[in-house]
């Protein structure tokens, strides 16, 4: 079974994230198991901050490294393994990188908030940065929530049939192809007729050509 | 009071999200609504379902063009406005598309599951696909969620200080500068001189050239 534990302010958004769809079944069914942290729980003052001015001075409050490194010591040792530190700093997140995580048995998994994190707890906890993209938001909950849902659909056993996430986006360096079901007309729209044809090679060749289209036109990045 | 309505199937997936910390915070002081609409609730069929067979064939299911049309139309009138699509093959999200998404009074987000939903209704109702990154996730919602979040916290009001935002990552084009609080030594590891000097032009200075080298190392991209 997998492992994924988040150190985190705000446990029960995590878990909640989790608790739908397939997610929700594949930590019944026990292929993975995720877990939330709650920070907060390891200060040591009264009024349980995690958090206080930054050194230098300048906006916002960060994050204190005691509270953050004693919850990670809290996991248990047979649950630590790779620890990810979400900001925006960090190398961008790929189907590529989920692949590899898919391969790790445990993942730790660290929310900042505010301005960011002590920088010597993540020197201390030698913690990866990765990145969900260029863009900044209000904590690394919601990025940390993305790679596990990214990453956890990739351990097998997880969605229902392997041929699934084979043929889909990326997988092939190509965008998709155009998708549709019934009926055959929605509002004075039809199916393309090939697709009404039964004609498998006709079909394969037409869909290849859409996502030829389709990278050329939306990510001709992904062509070079 | 911006409104953001999210089309999905699972509509306390995407609530849940909403109702921690700052984004919380900024609905109960009506700078922004989150509204989510159950897909499901308009099939018109007595097994509720919303997804049938690619034409075509292929592996998967694809979400029905009627359920999600009629479940855009349930919104009313002036909280409609841009539609966006989450989808892999979209436009990359970035800090750039955040800001001008927190210049709308209204959007839509529709995310899907399975293989994907019918064309035709993305035709239709004339949504923009935005994309996360080049990743898979097992639907829409969190690539919505992410997105939200990343536009709500830069509309005026819900940050508490405007200075917070302006100081970001990306915002000046560079990776932030390291950070430090207290205490001063941690784990043998003590905060750069520099910063407990009090001197504001020499910490600048250092906070800038931080940011330089540290772009420099992990996104040399970002400096071109």
């Amino acid at each position: 079974m997998k492992q994924y534990t988040v150190l985190t302010l705000f446990p029960e958004m995590v878990l909640q994230a989790f608790s739908h769809s397939i997610l929700c079944r594949a930590q019944k069914q026990g292929y993975i198991a995720i877990n939330a942290v709650n920070i907060r729980d390891f200060s040591k003052n009264k009024q349980k901050h995690v958090d206080d001015y930054p050194y230098g001075g300048g906006p916002g409050m960060v994050m204190q490294a005691q509270p953050i490194y004693d919850a990670y010591q809290s996991i248990p040792c047979e649950k630590r393994g790779r620890m990810i530190y979400l900001s925006p700093q960090g190398k961008r997140f790929t189907q590529d990188i989920a692949k590899q995580l898919s391969q790790e048995e445990n993942i730790v998994f660290l929310c900042g908030h505010y301005e960011g994190v002590d920088e010597r707890v993540l020197e201390e906890l030698n913690a990866e940065e990765l990145s969900l993209g260029d863009f900044v938001l209000t904590g690394g909950e919601i990025a940390a929530i993305a790679i596990i849902d990214a990453v956890a659909r990739l351990v097998p056993g997880v969605l229902a049939k392997e041929a699934s996430f084979e043929e889909e986006s990326f997988w092939e360096g190509l965008l998709e192809y155009p998708q549709y079901t019934r009926p055959p007309v929605f509002m004075g729209r039809s199916v393309p007729e090939v697709l009404l044809s039964g004609h498998h090679g006709n079909i394969a060749k037409w869909r290849r050509q859409q996502s030829v289209l389709r990278t050329k036109q939306k990510r001709p990045d992904l062509l070079q």
